[in-house]
């Protein structure tokens, strides 16, 4: 297994990118299309979908390119990602996620940070979340377990595509990524308030889509590599 | 093989969550870019290519994929399929459509169950949907019988994205997809009084498929392993 | 080698569908985005560019996937294609093309056959015509010298995508194709008296992607398999 | 190796045909979708990807497909190109750069040489600039690194897609392409006074990126293959 500190830092890119990808182009098309709110979730979702399947293939290879606490958690449960790395794991996405919005407001001439004021409480949102990182997990252990983990790439990039639409929340699937995205008052934002439900119908969703697994598979395979001795 | 259950979860989960990606999304793109049609339909036809693909991807291993009537009768038809596993297939492919739109009705703080008053009457649409069923099988069976299946997530997600636009239909192809899409007035709906027709028309074109693939190829190969002794 | 008449169903239909898609995609885009031109084109040029790449994906292995005088030309050049089968090539695509034309015109409720009143005719637009086959040839070529005609499918496709934008013509590049959408007057037609000037651009340029491969590669190899001995 | 000059054709014909996707397709969206930016970075965006990915599919193999200076001086630092290479590498697709926007200019029926006027000069826009340069060659070197070049092609262009949203710059992250784009007065288009500062902040980016993949691989292999003796 690589050293930690490397498989942290990929970590901590990694979703510093993502967050950037998602929050910047959120700028970009709010502010090139500022009359059609669904052509900015398109320009924005395609932005995502691109740059979340780039990021999953070059950094996979170092830490799993988990860039998400639920995926680490689910990859633990697994019996991939060692107990003692999960902290670490957690708390260099959590961190990355933030640069990465900060990242995105100064590129676009903004204050580092500006809290979000885009209220998202519902219990319809909070079911899109469910539904969402069920999905998600669902998409990335059954590639695991088929052994077509060479298509998590492009697949799990694809169906966060397809969950910014399908999903009435818009798929943020993600807490480290809604914690970046609290971080800029702009159209990816989601304001501080409604941060705790989201995570919570993100970590309910997780589970149920770790069960689907069970139940599609039986006990499954790990995401990242790992010894089999001295665990 | 793998057991029946399993493969009937898979049938039903794959179905569930195709219609309500195609419902979903429909519902989206309808609220977020109520002045144009044709981009929402842009919206709408991008999710669903890129839904369907990794739904094919993941539960593919599982059970085929067929998610679709027609499939499982075109792949029993080949010698895929065995007889006694059709109507278990078509039943949760048909329960899986209904649940998918329940799904994404709530998900979008709709009642669960809303009867479409989409109309969808007339021959030029059965035409279209003659035309999308007959394509969808040809694409499926010529890549298995040029030993191509491991491109079939992408290229029956590719054609479904082009139907949606080629045929007058917007290609629903698929007859328990198209009660499922009964389930909700919104975009992607279907008067239930529509979807007699459109399922024959369905069942016309797979027919005109699979003969397709007999004056291309000869015999086909079955779709799903399955053991050559004991049928 | 595969025996002639296969093949000749195999250009037939995938020339038929290939139009089918171009003209019955801008038919649809035309319908639902009426105000806006530059969405119809990215409506359009995005059903053709997955209608494109499952086509060749589906009967590349039948027929070679050549759908178009230039590149059966091209390929008869570099003694893929034997001589004695490259008009009854061109016959079947041209027809293929005509045929596809008409289904499109039927699938949307119109006549069978309406000539195409959209003029385009300017040298500007050759030069287009010109540019766009010379990088069709390009790309073909370049994959198989390169033995990477694997991904032929996708890269045939996403040039043309690419080239319905950078090509002032909207890329053509095909003449079978362009004969087949004086057949339509909607969005996609091309006026017959238009035709001629644009087969010959398409020519010139063919020519000029094959001298290309020359000083790139040298002596090219063919497209199609074919036996080495009785030719 | 293959011989300088088909690999310098390569260069200068990639680069070429590179601006002139870039330039034409931002004409196309211009002049068709006049009332909405954002649908124009679309359409250009999209275009973008697909002629990318195909650009450095098919010439990849003869040239390492660079297209862009600071990628080659990246591959000789890493001891990829020979140092007696990186001038005309660098020169090769500078002129193709400028001939290709002059061909694009040419296609759409303007003067070839047309000055852009399109100021961009903000310390927001070099801080993309930077960030979208550092990107790529973390892209291409984490493929290098990890024996991935063969999804480069699909991941380059993927990145760029998301870069031209997510950067404020719209991701030129290209010195000779930057300076093609000075010849072209279109969408596209930047001021000749606005150039060296991209360039310079182009150049601070592809440095940071290089030292990102110090930090998470140690020393890096070469993008081009090359023999280890006579160096």
């Amino acid at each position: 297994m690589i050293p930690l500190p490397r498989r942290l830092l990929a970590e901590f890119l990694g979703t510093a990118l993502l967050v950037t990808v998602v929050v910047g182009s959120g700028i970009m098309a709010q502010t090139l299309s500022p009359g059609d709110t669904g052509l900015q979730l398109l320009q924005n979702s395609t932005a995502t979908v691109l740059g979340l399947a780039v990021l999953i293939l070059i950094l996979g290879p170092i830490s799993g390119a988990h860039f998400n606490p639920v995926v680490s958690l689910a990859d633990w449960w697994h019996g991939g990602l060692p107990a003692r790395d999960l902290a670490p794991y957690i708390a260099a996405q959590t961190s990355g996620a933030i640069s990465g919005a900060m990242l995105a407001n100064l590129m676009f001439a903004r204050p580092p940070i500006t809290w979000s004021t885009t209220d998202r409480t519902s219990p319809h949102l909070w079911l899109g979340e469910l539904v969402a990182t069920a999905g998600l997990i669902l998409v990335i252990f059954c590639l695991a377990r088929a052994g077509r983990t060479a298509a998590a790439p492009a697949a799990v990039a694809a169906y966060i595509g397809a969950a910014y639409w399908f999903t009435s929340s818009t798929s943020f699937a993600n807490p480290a990524v809604t914690i970046g995205r609290a971080f800029s008052d702009t159209f990816a934002g989601i304001a501080p308030s409604s941060v705790p439900a989201f995570v919570a119908a993100q970590l309910v969703g997780g589970t149920i889509g770790m069960l689907l697994i069970h139940a599609l598979f039986g006990t499954p395979e790990p995401v990242t590599p790992h010894p089999t001795v001295k665990r």
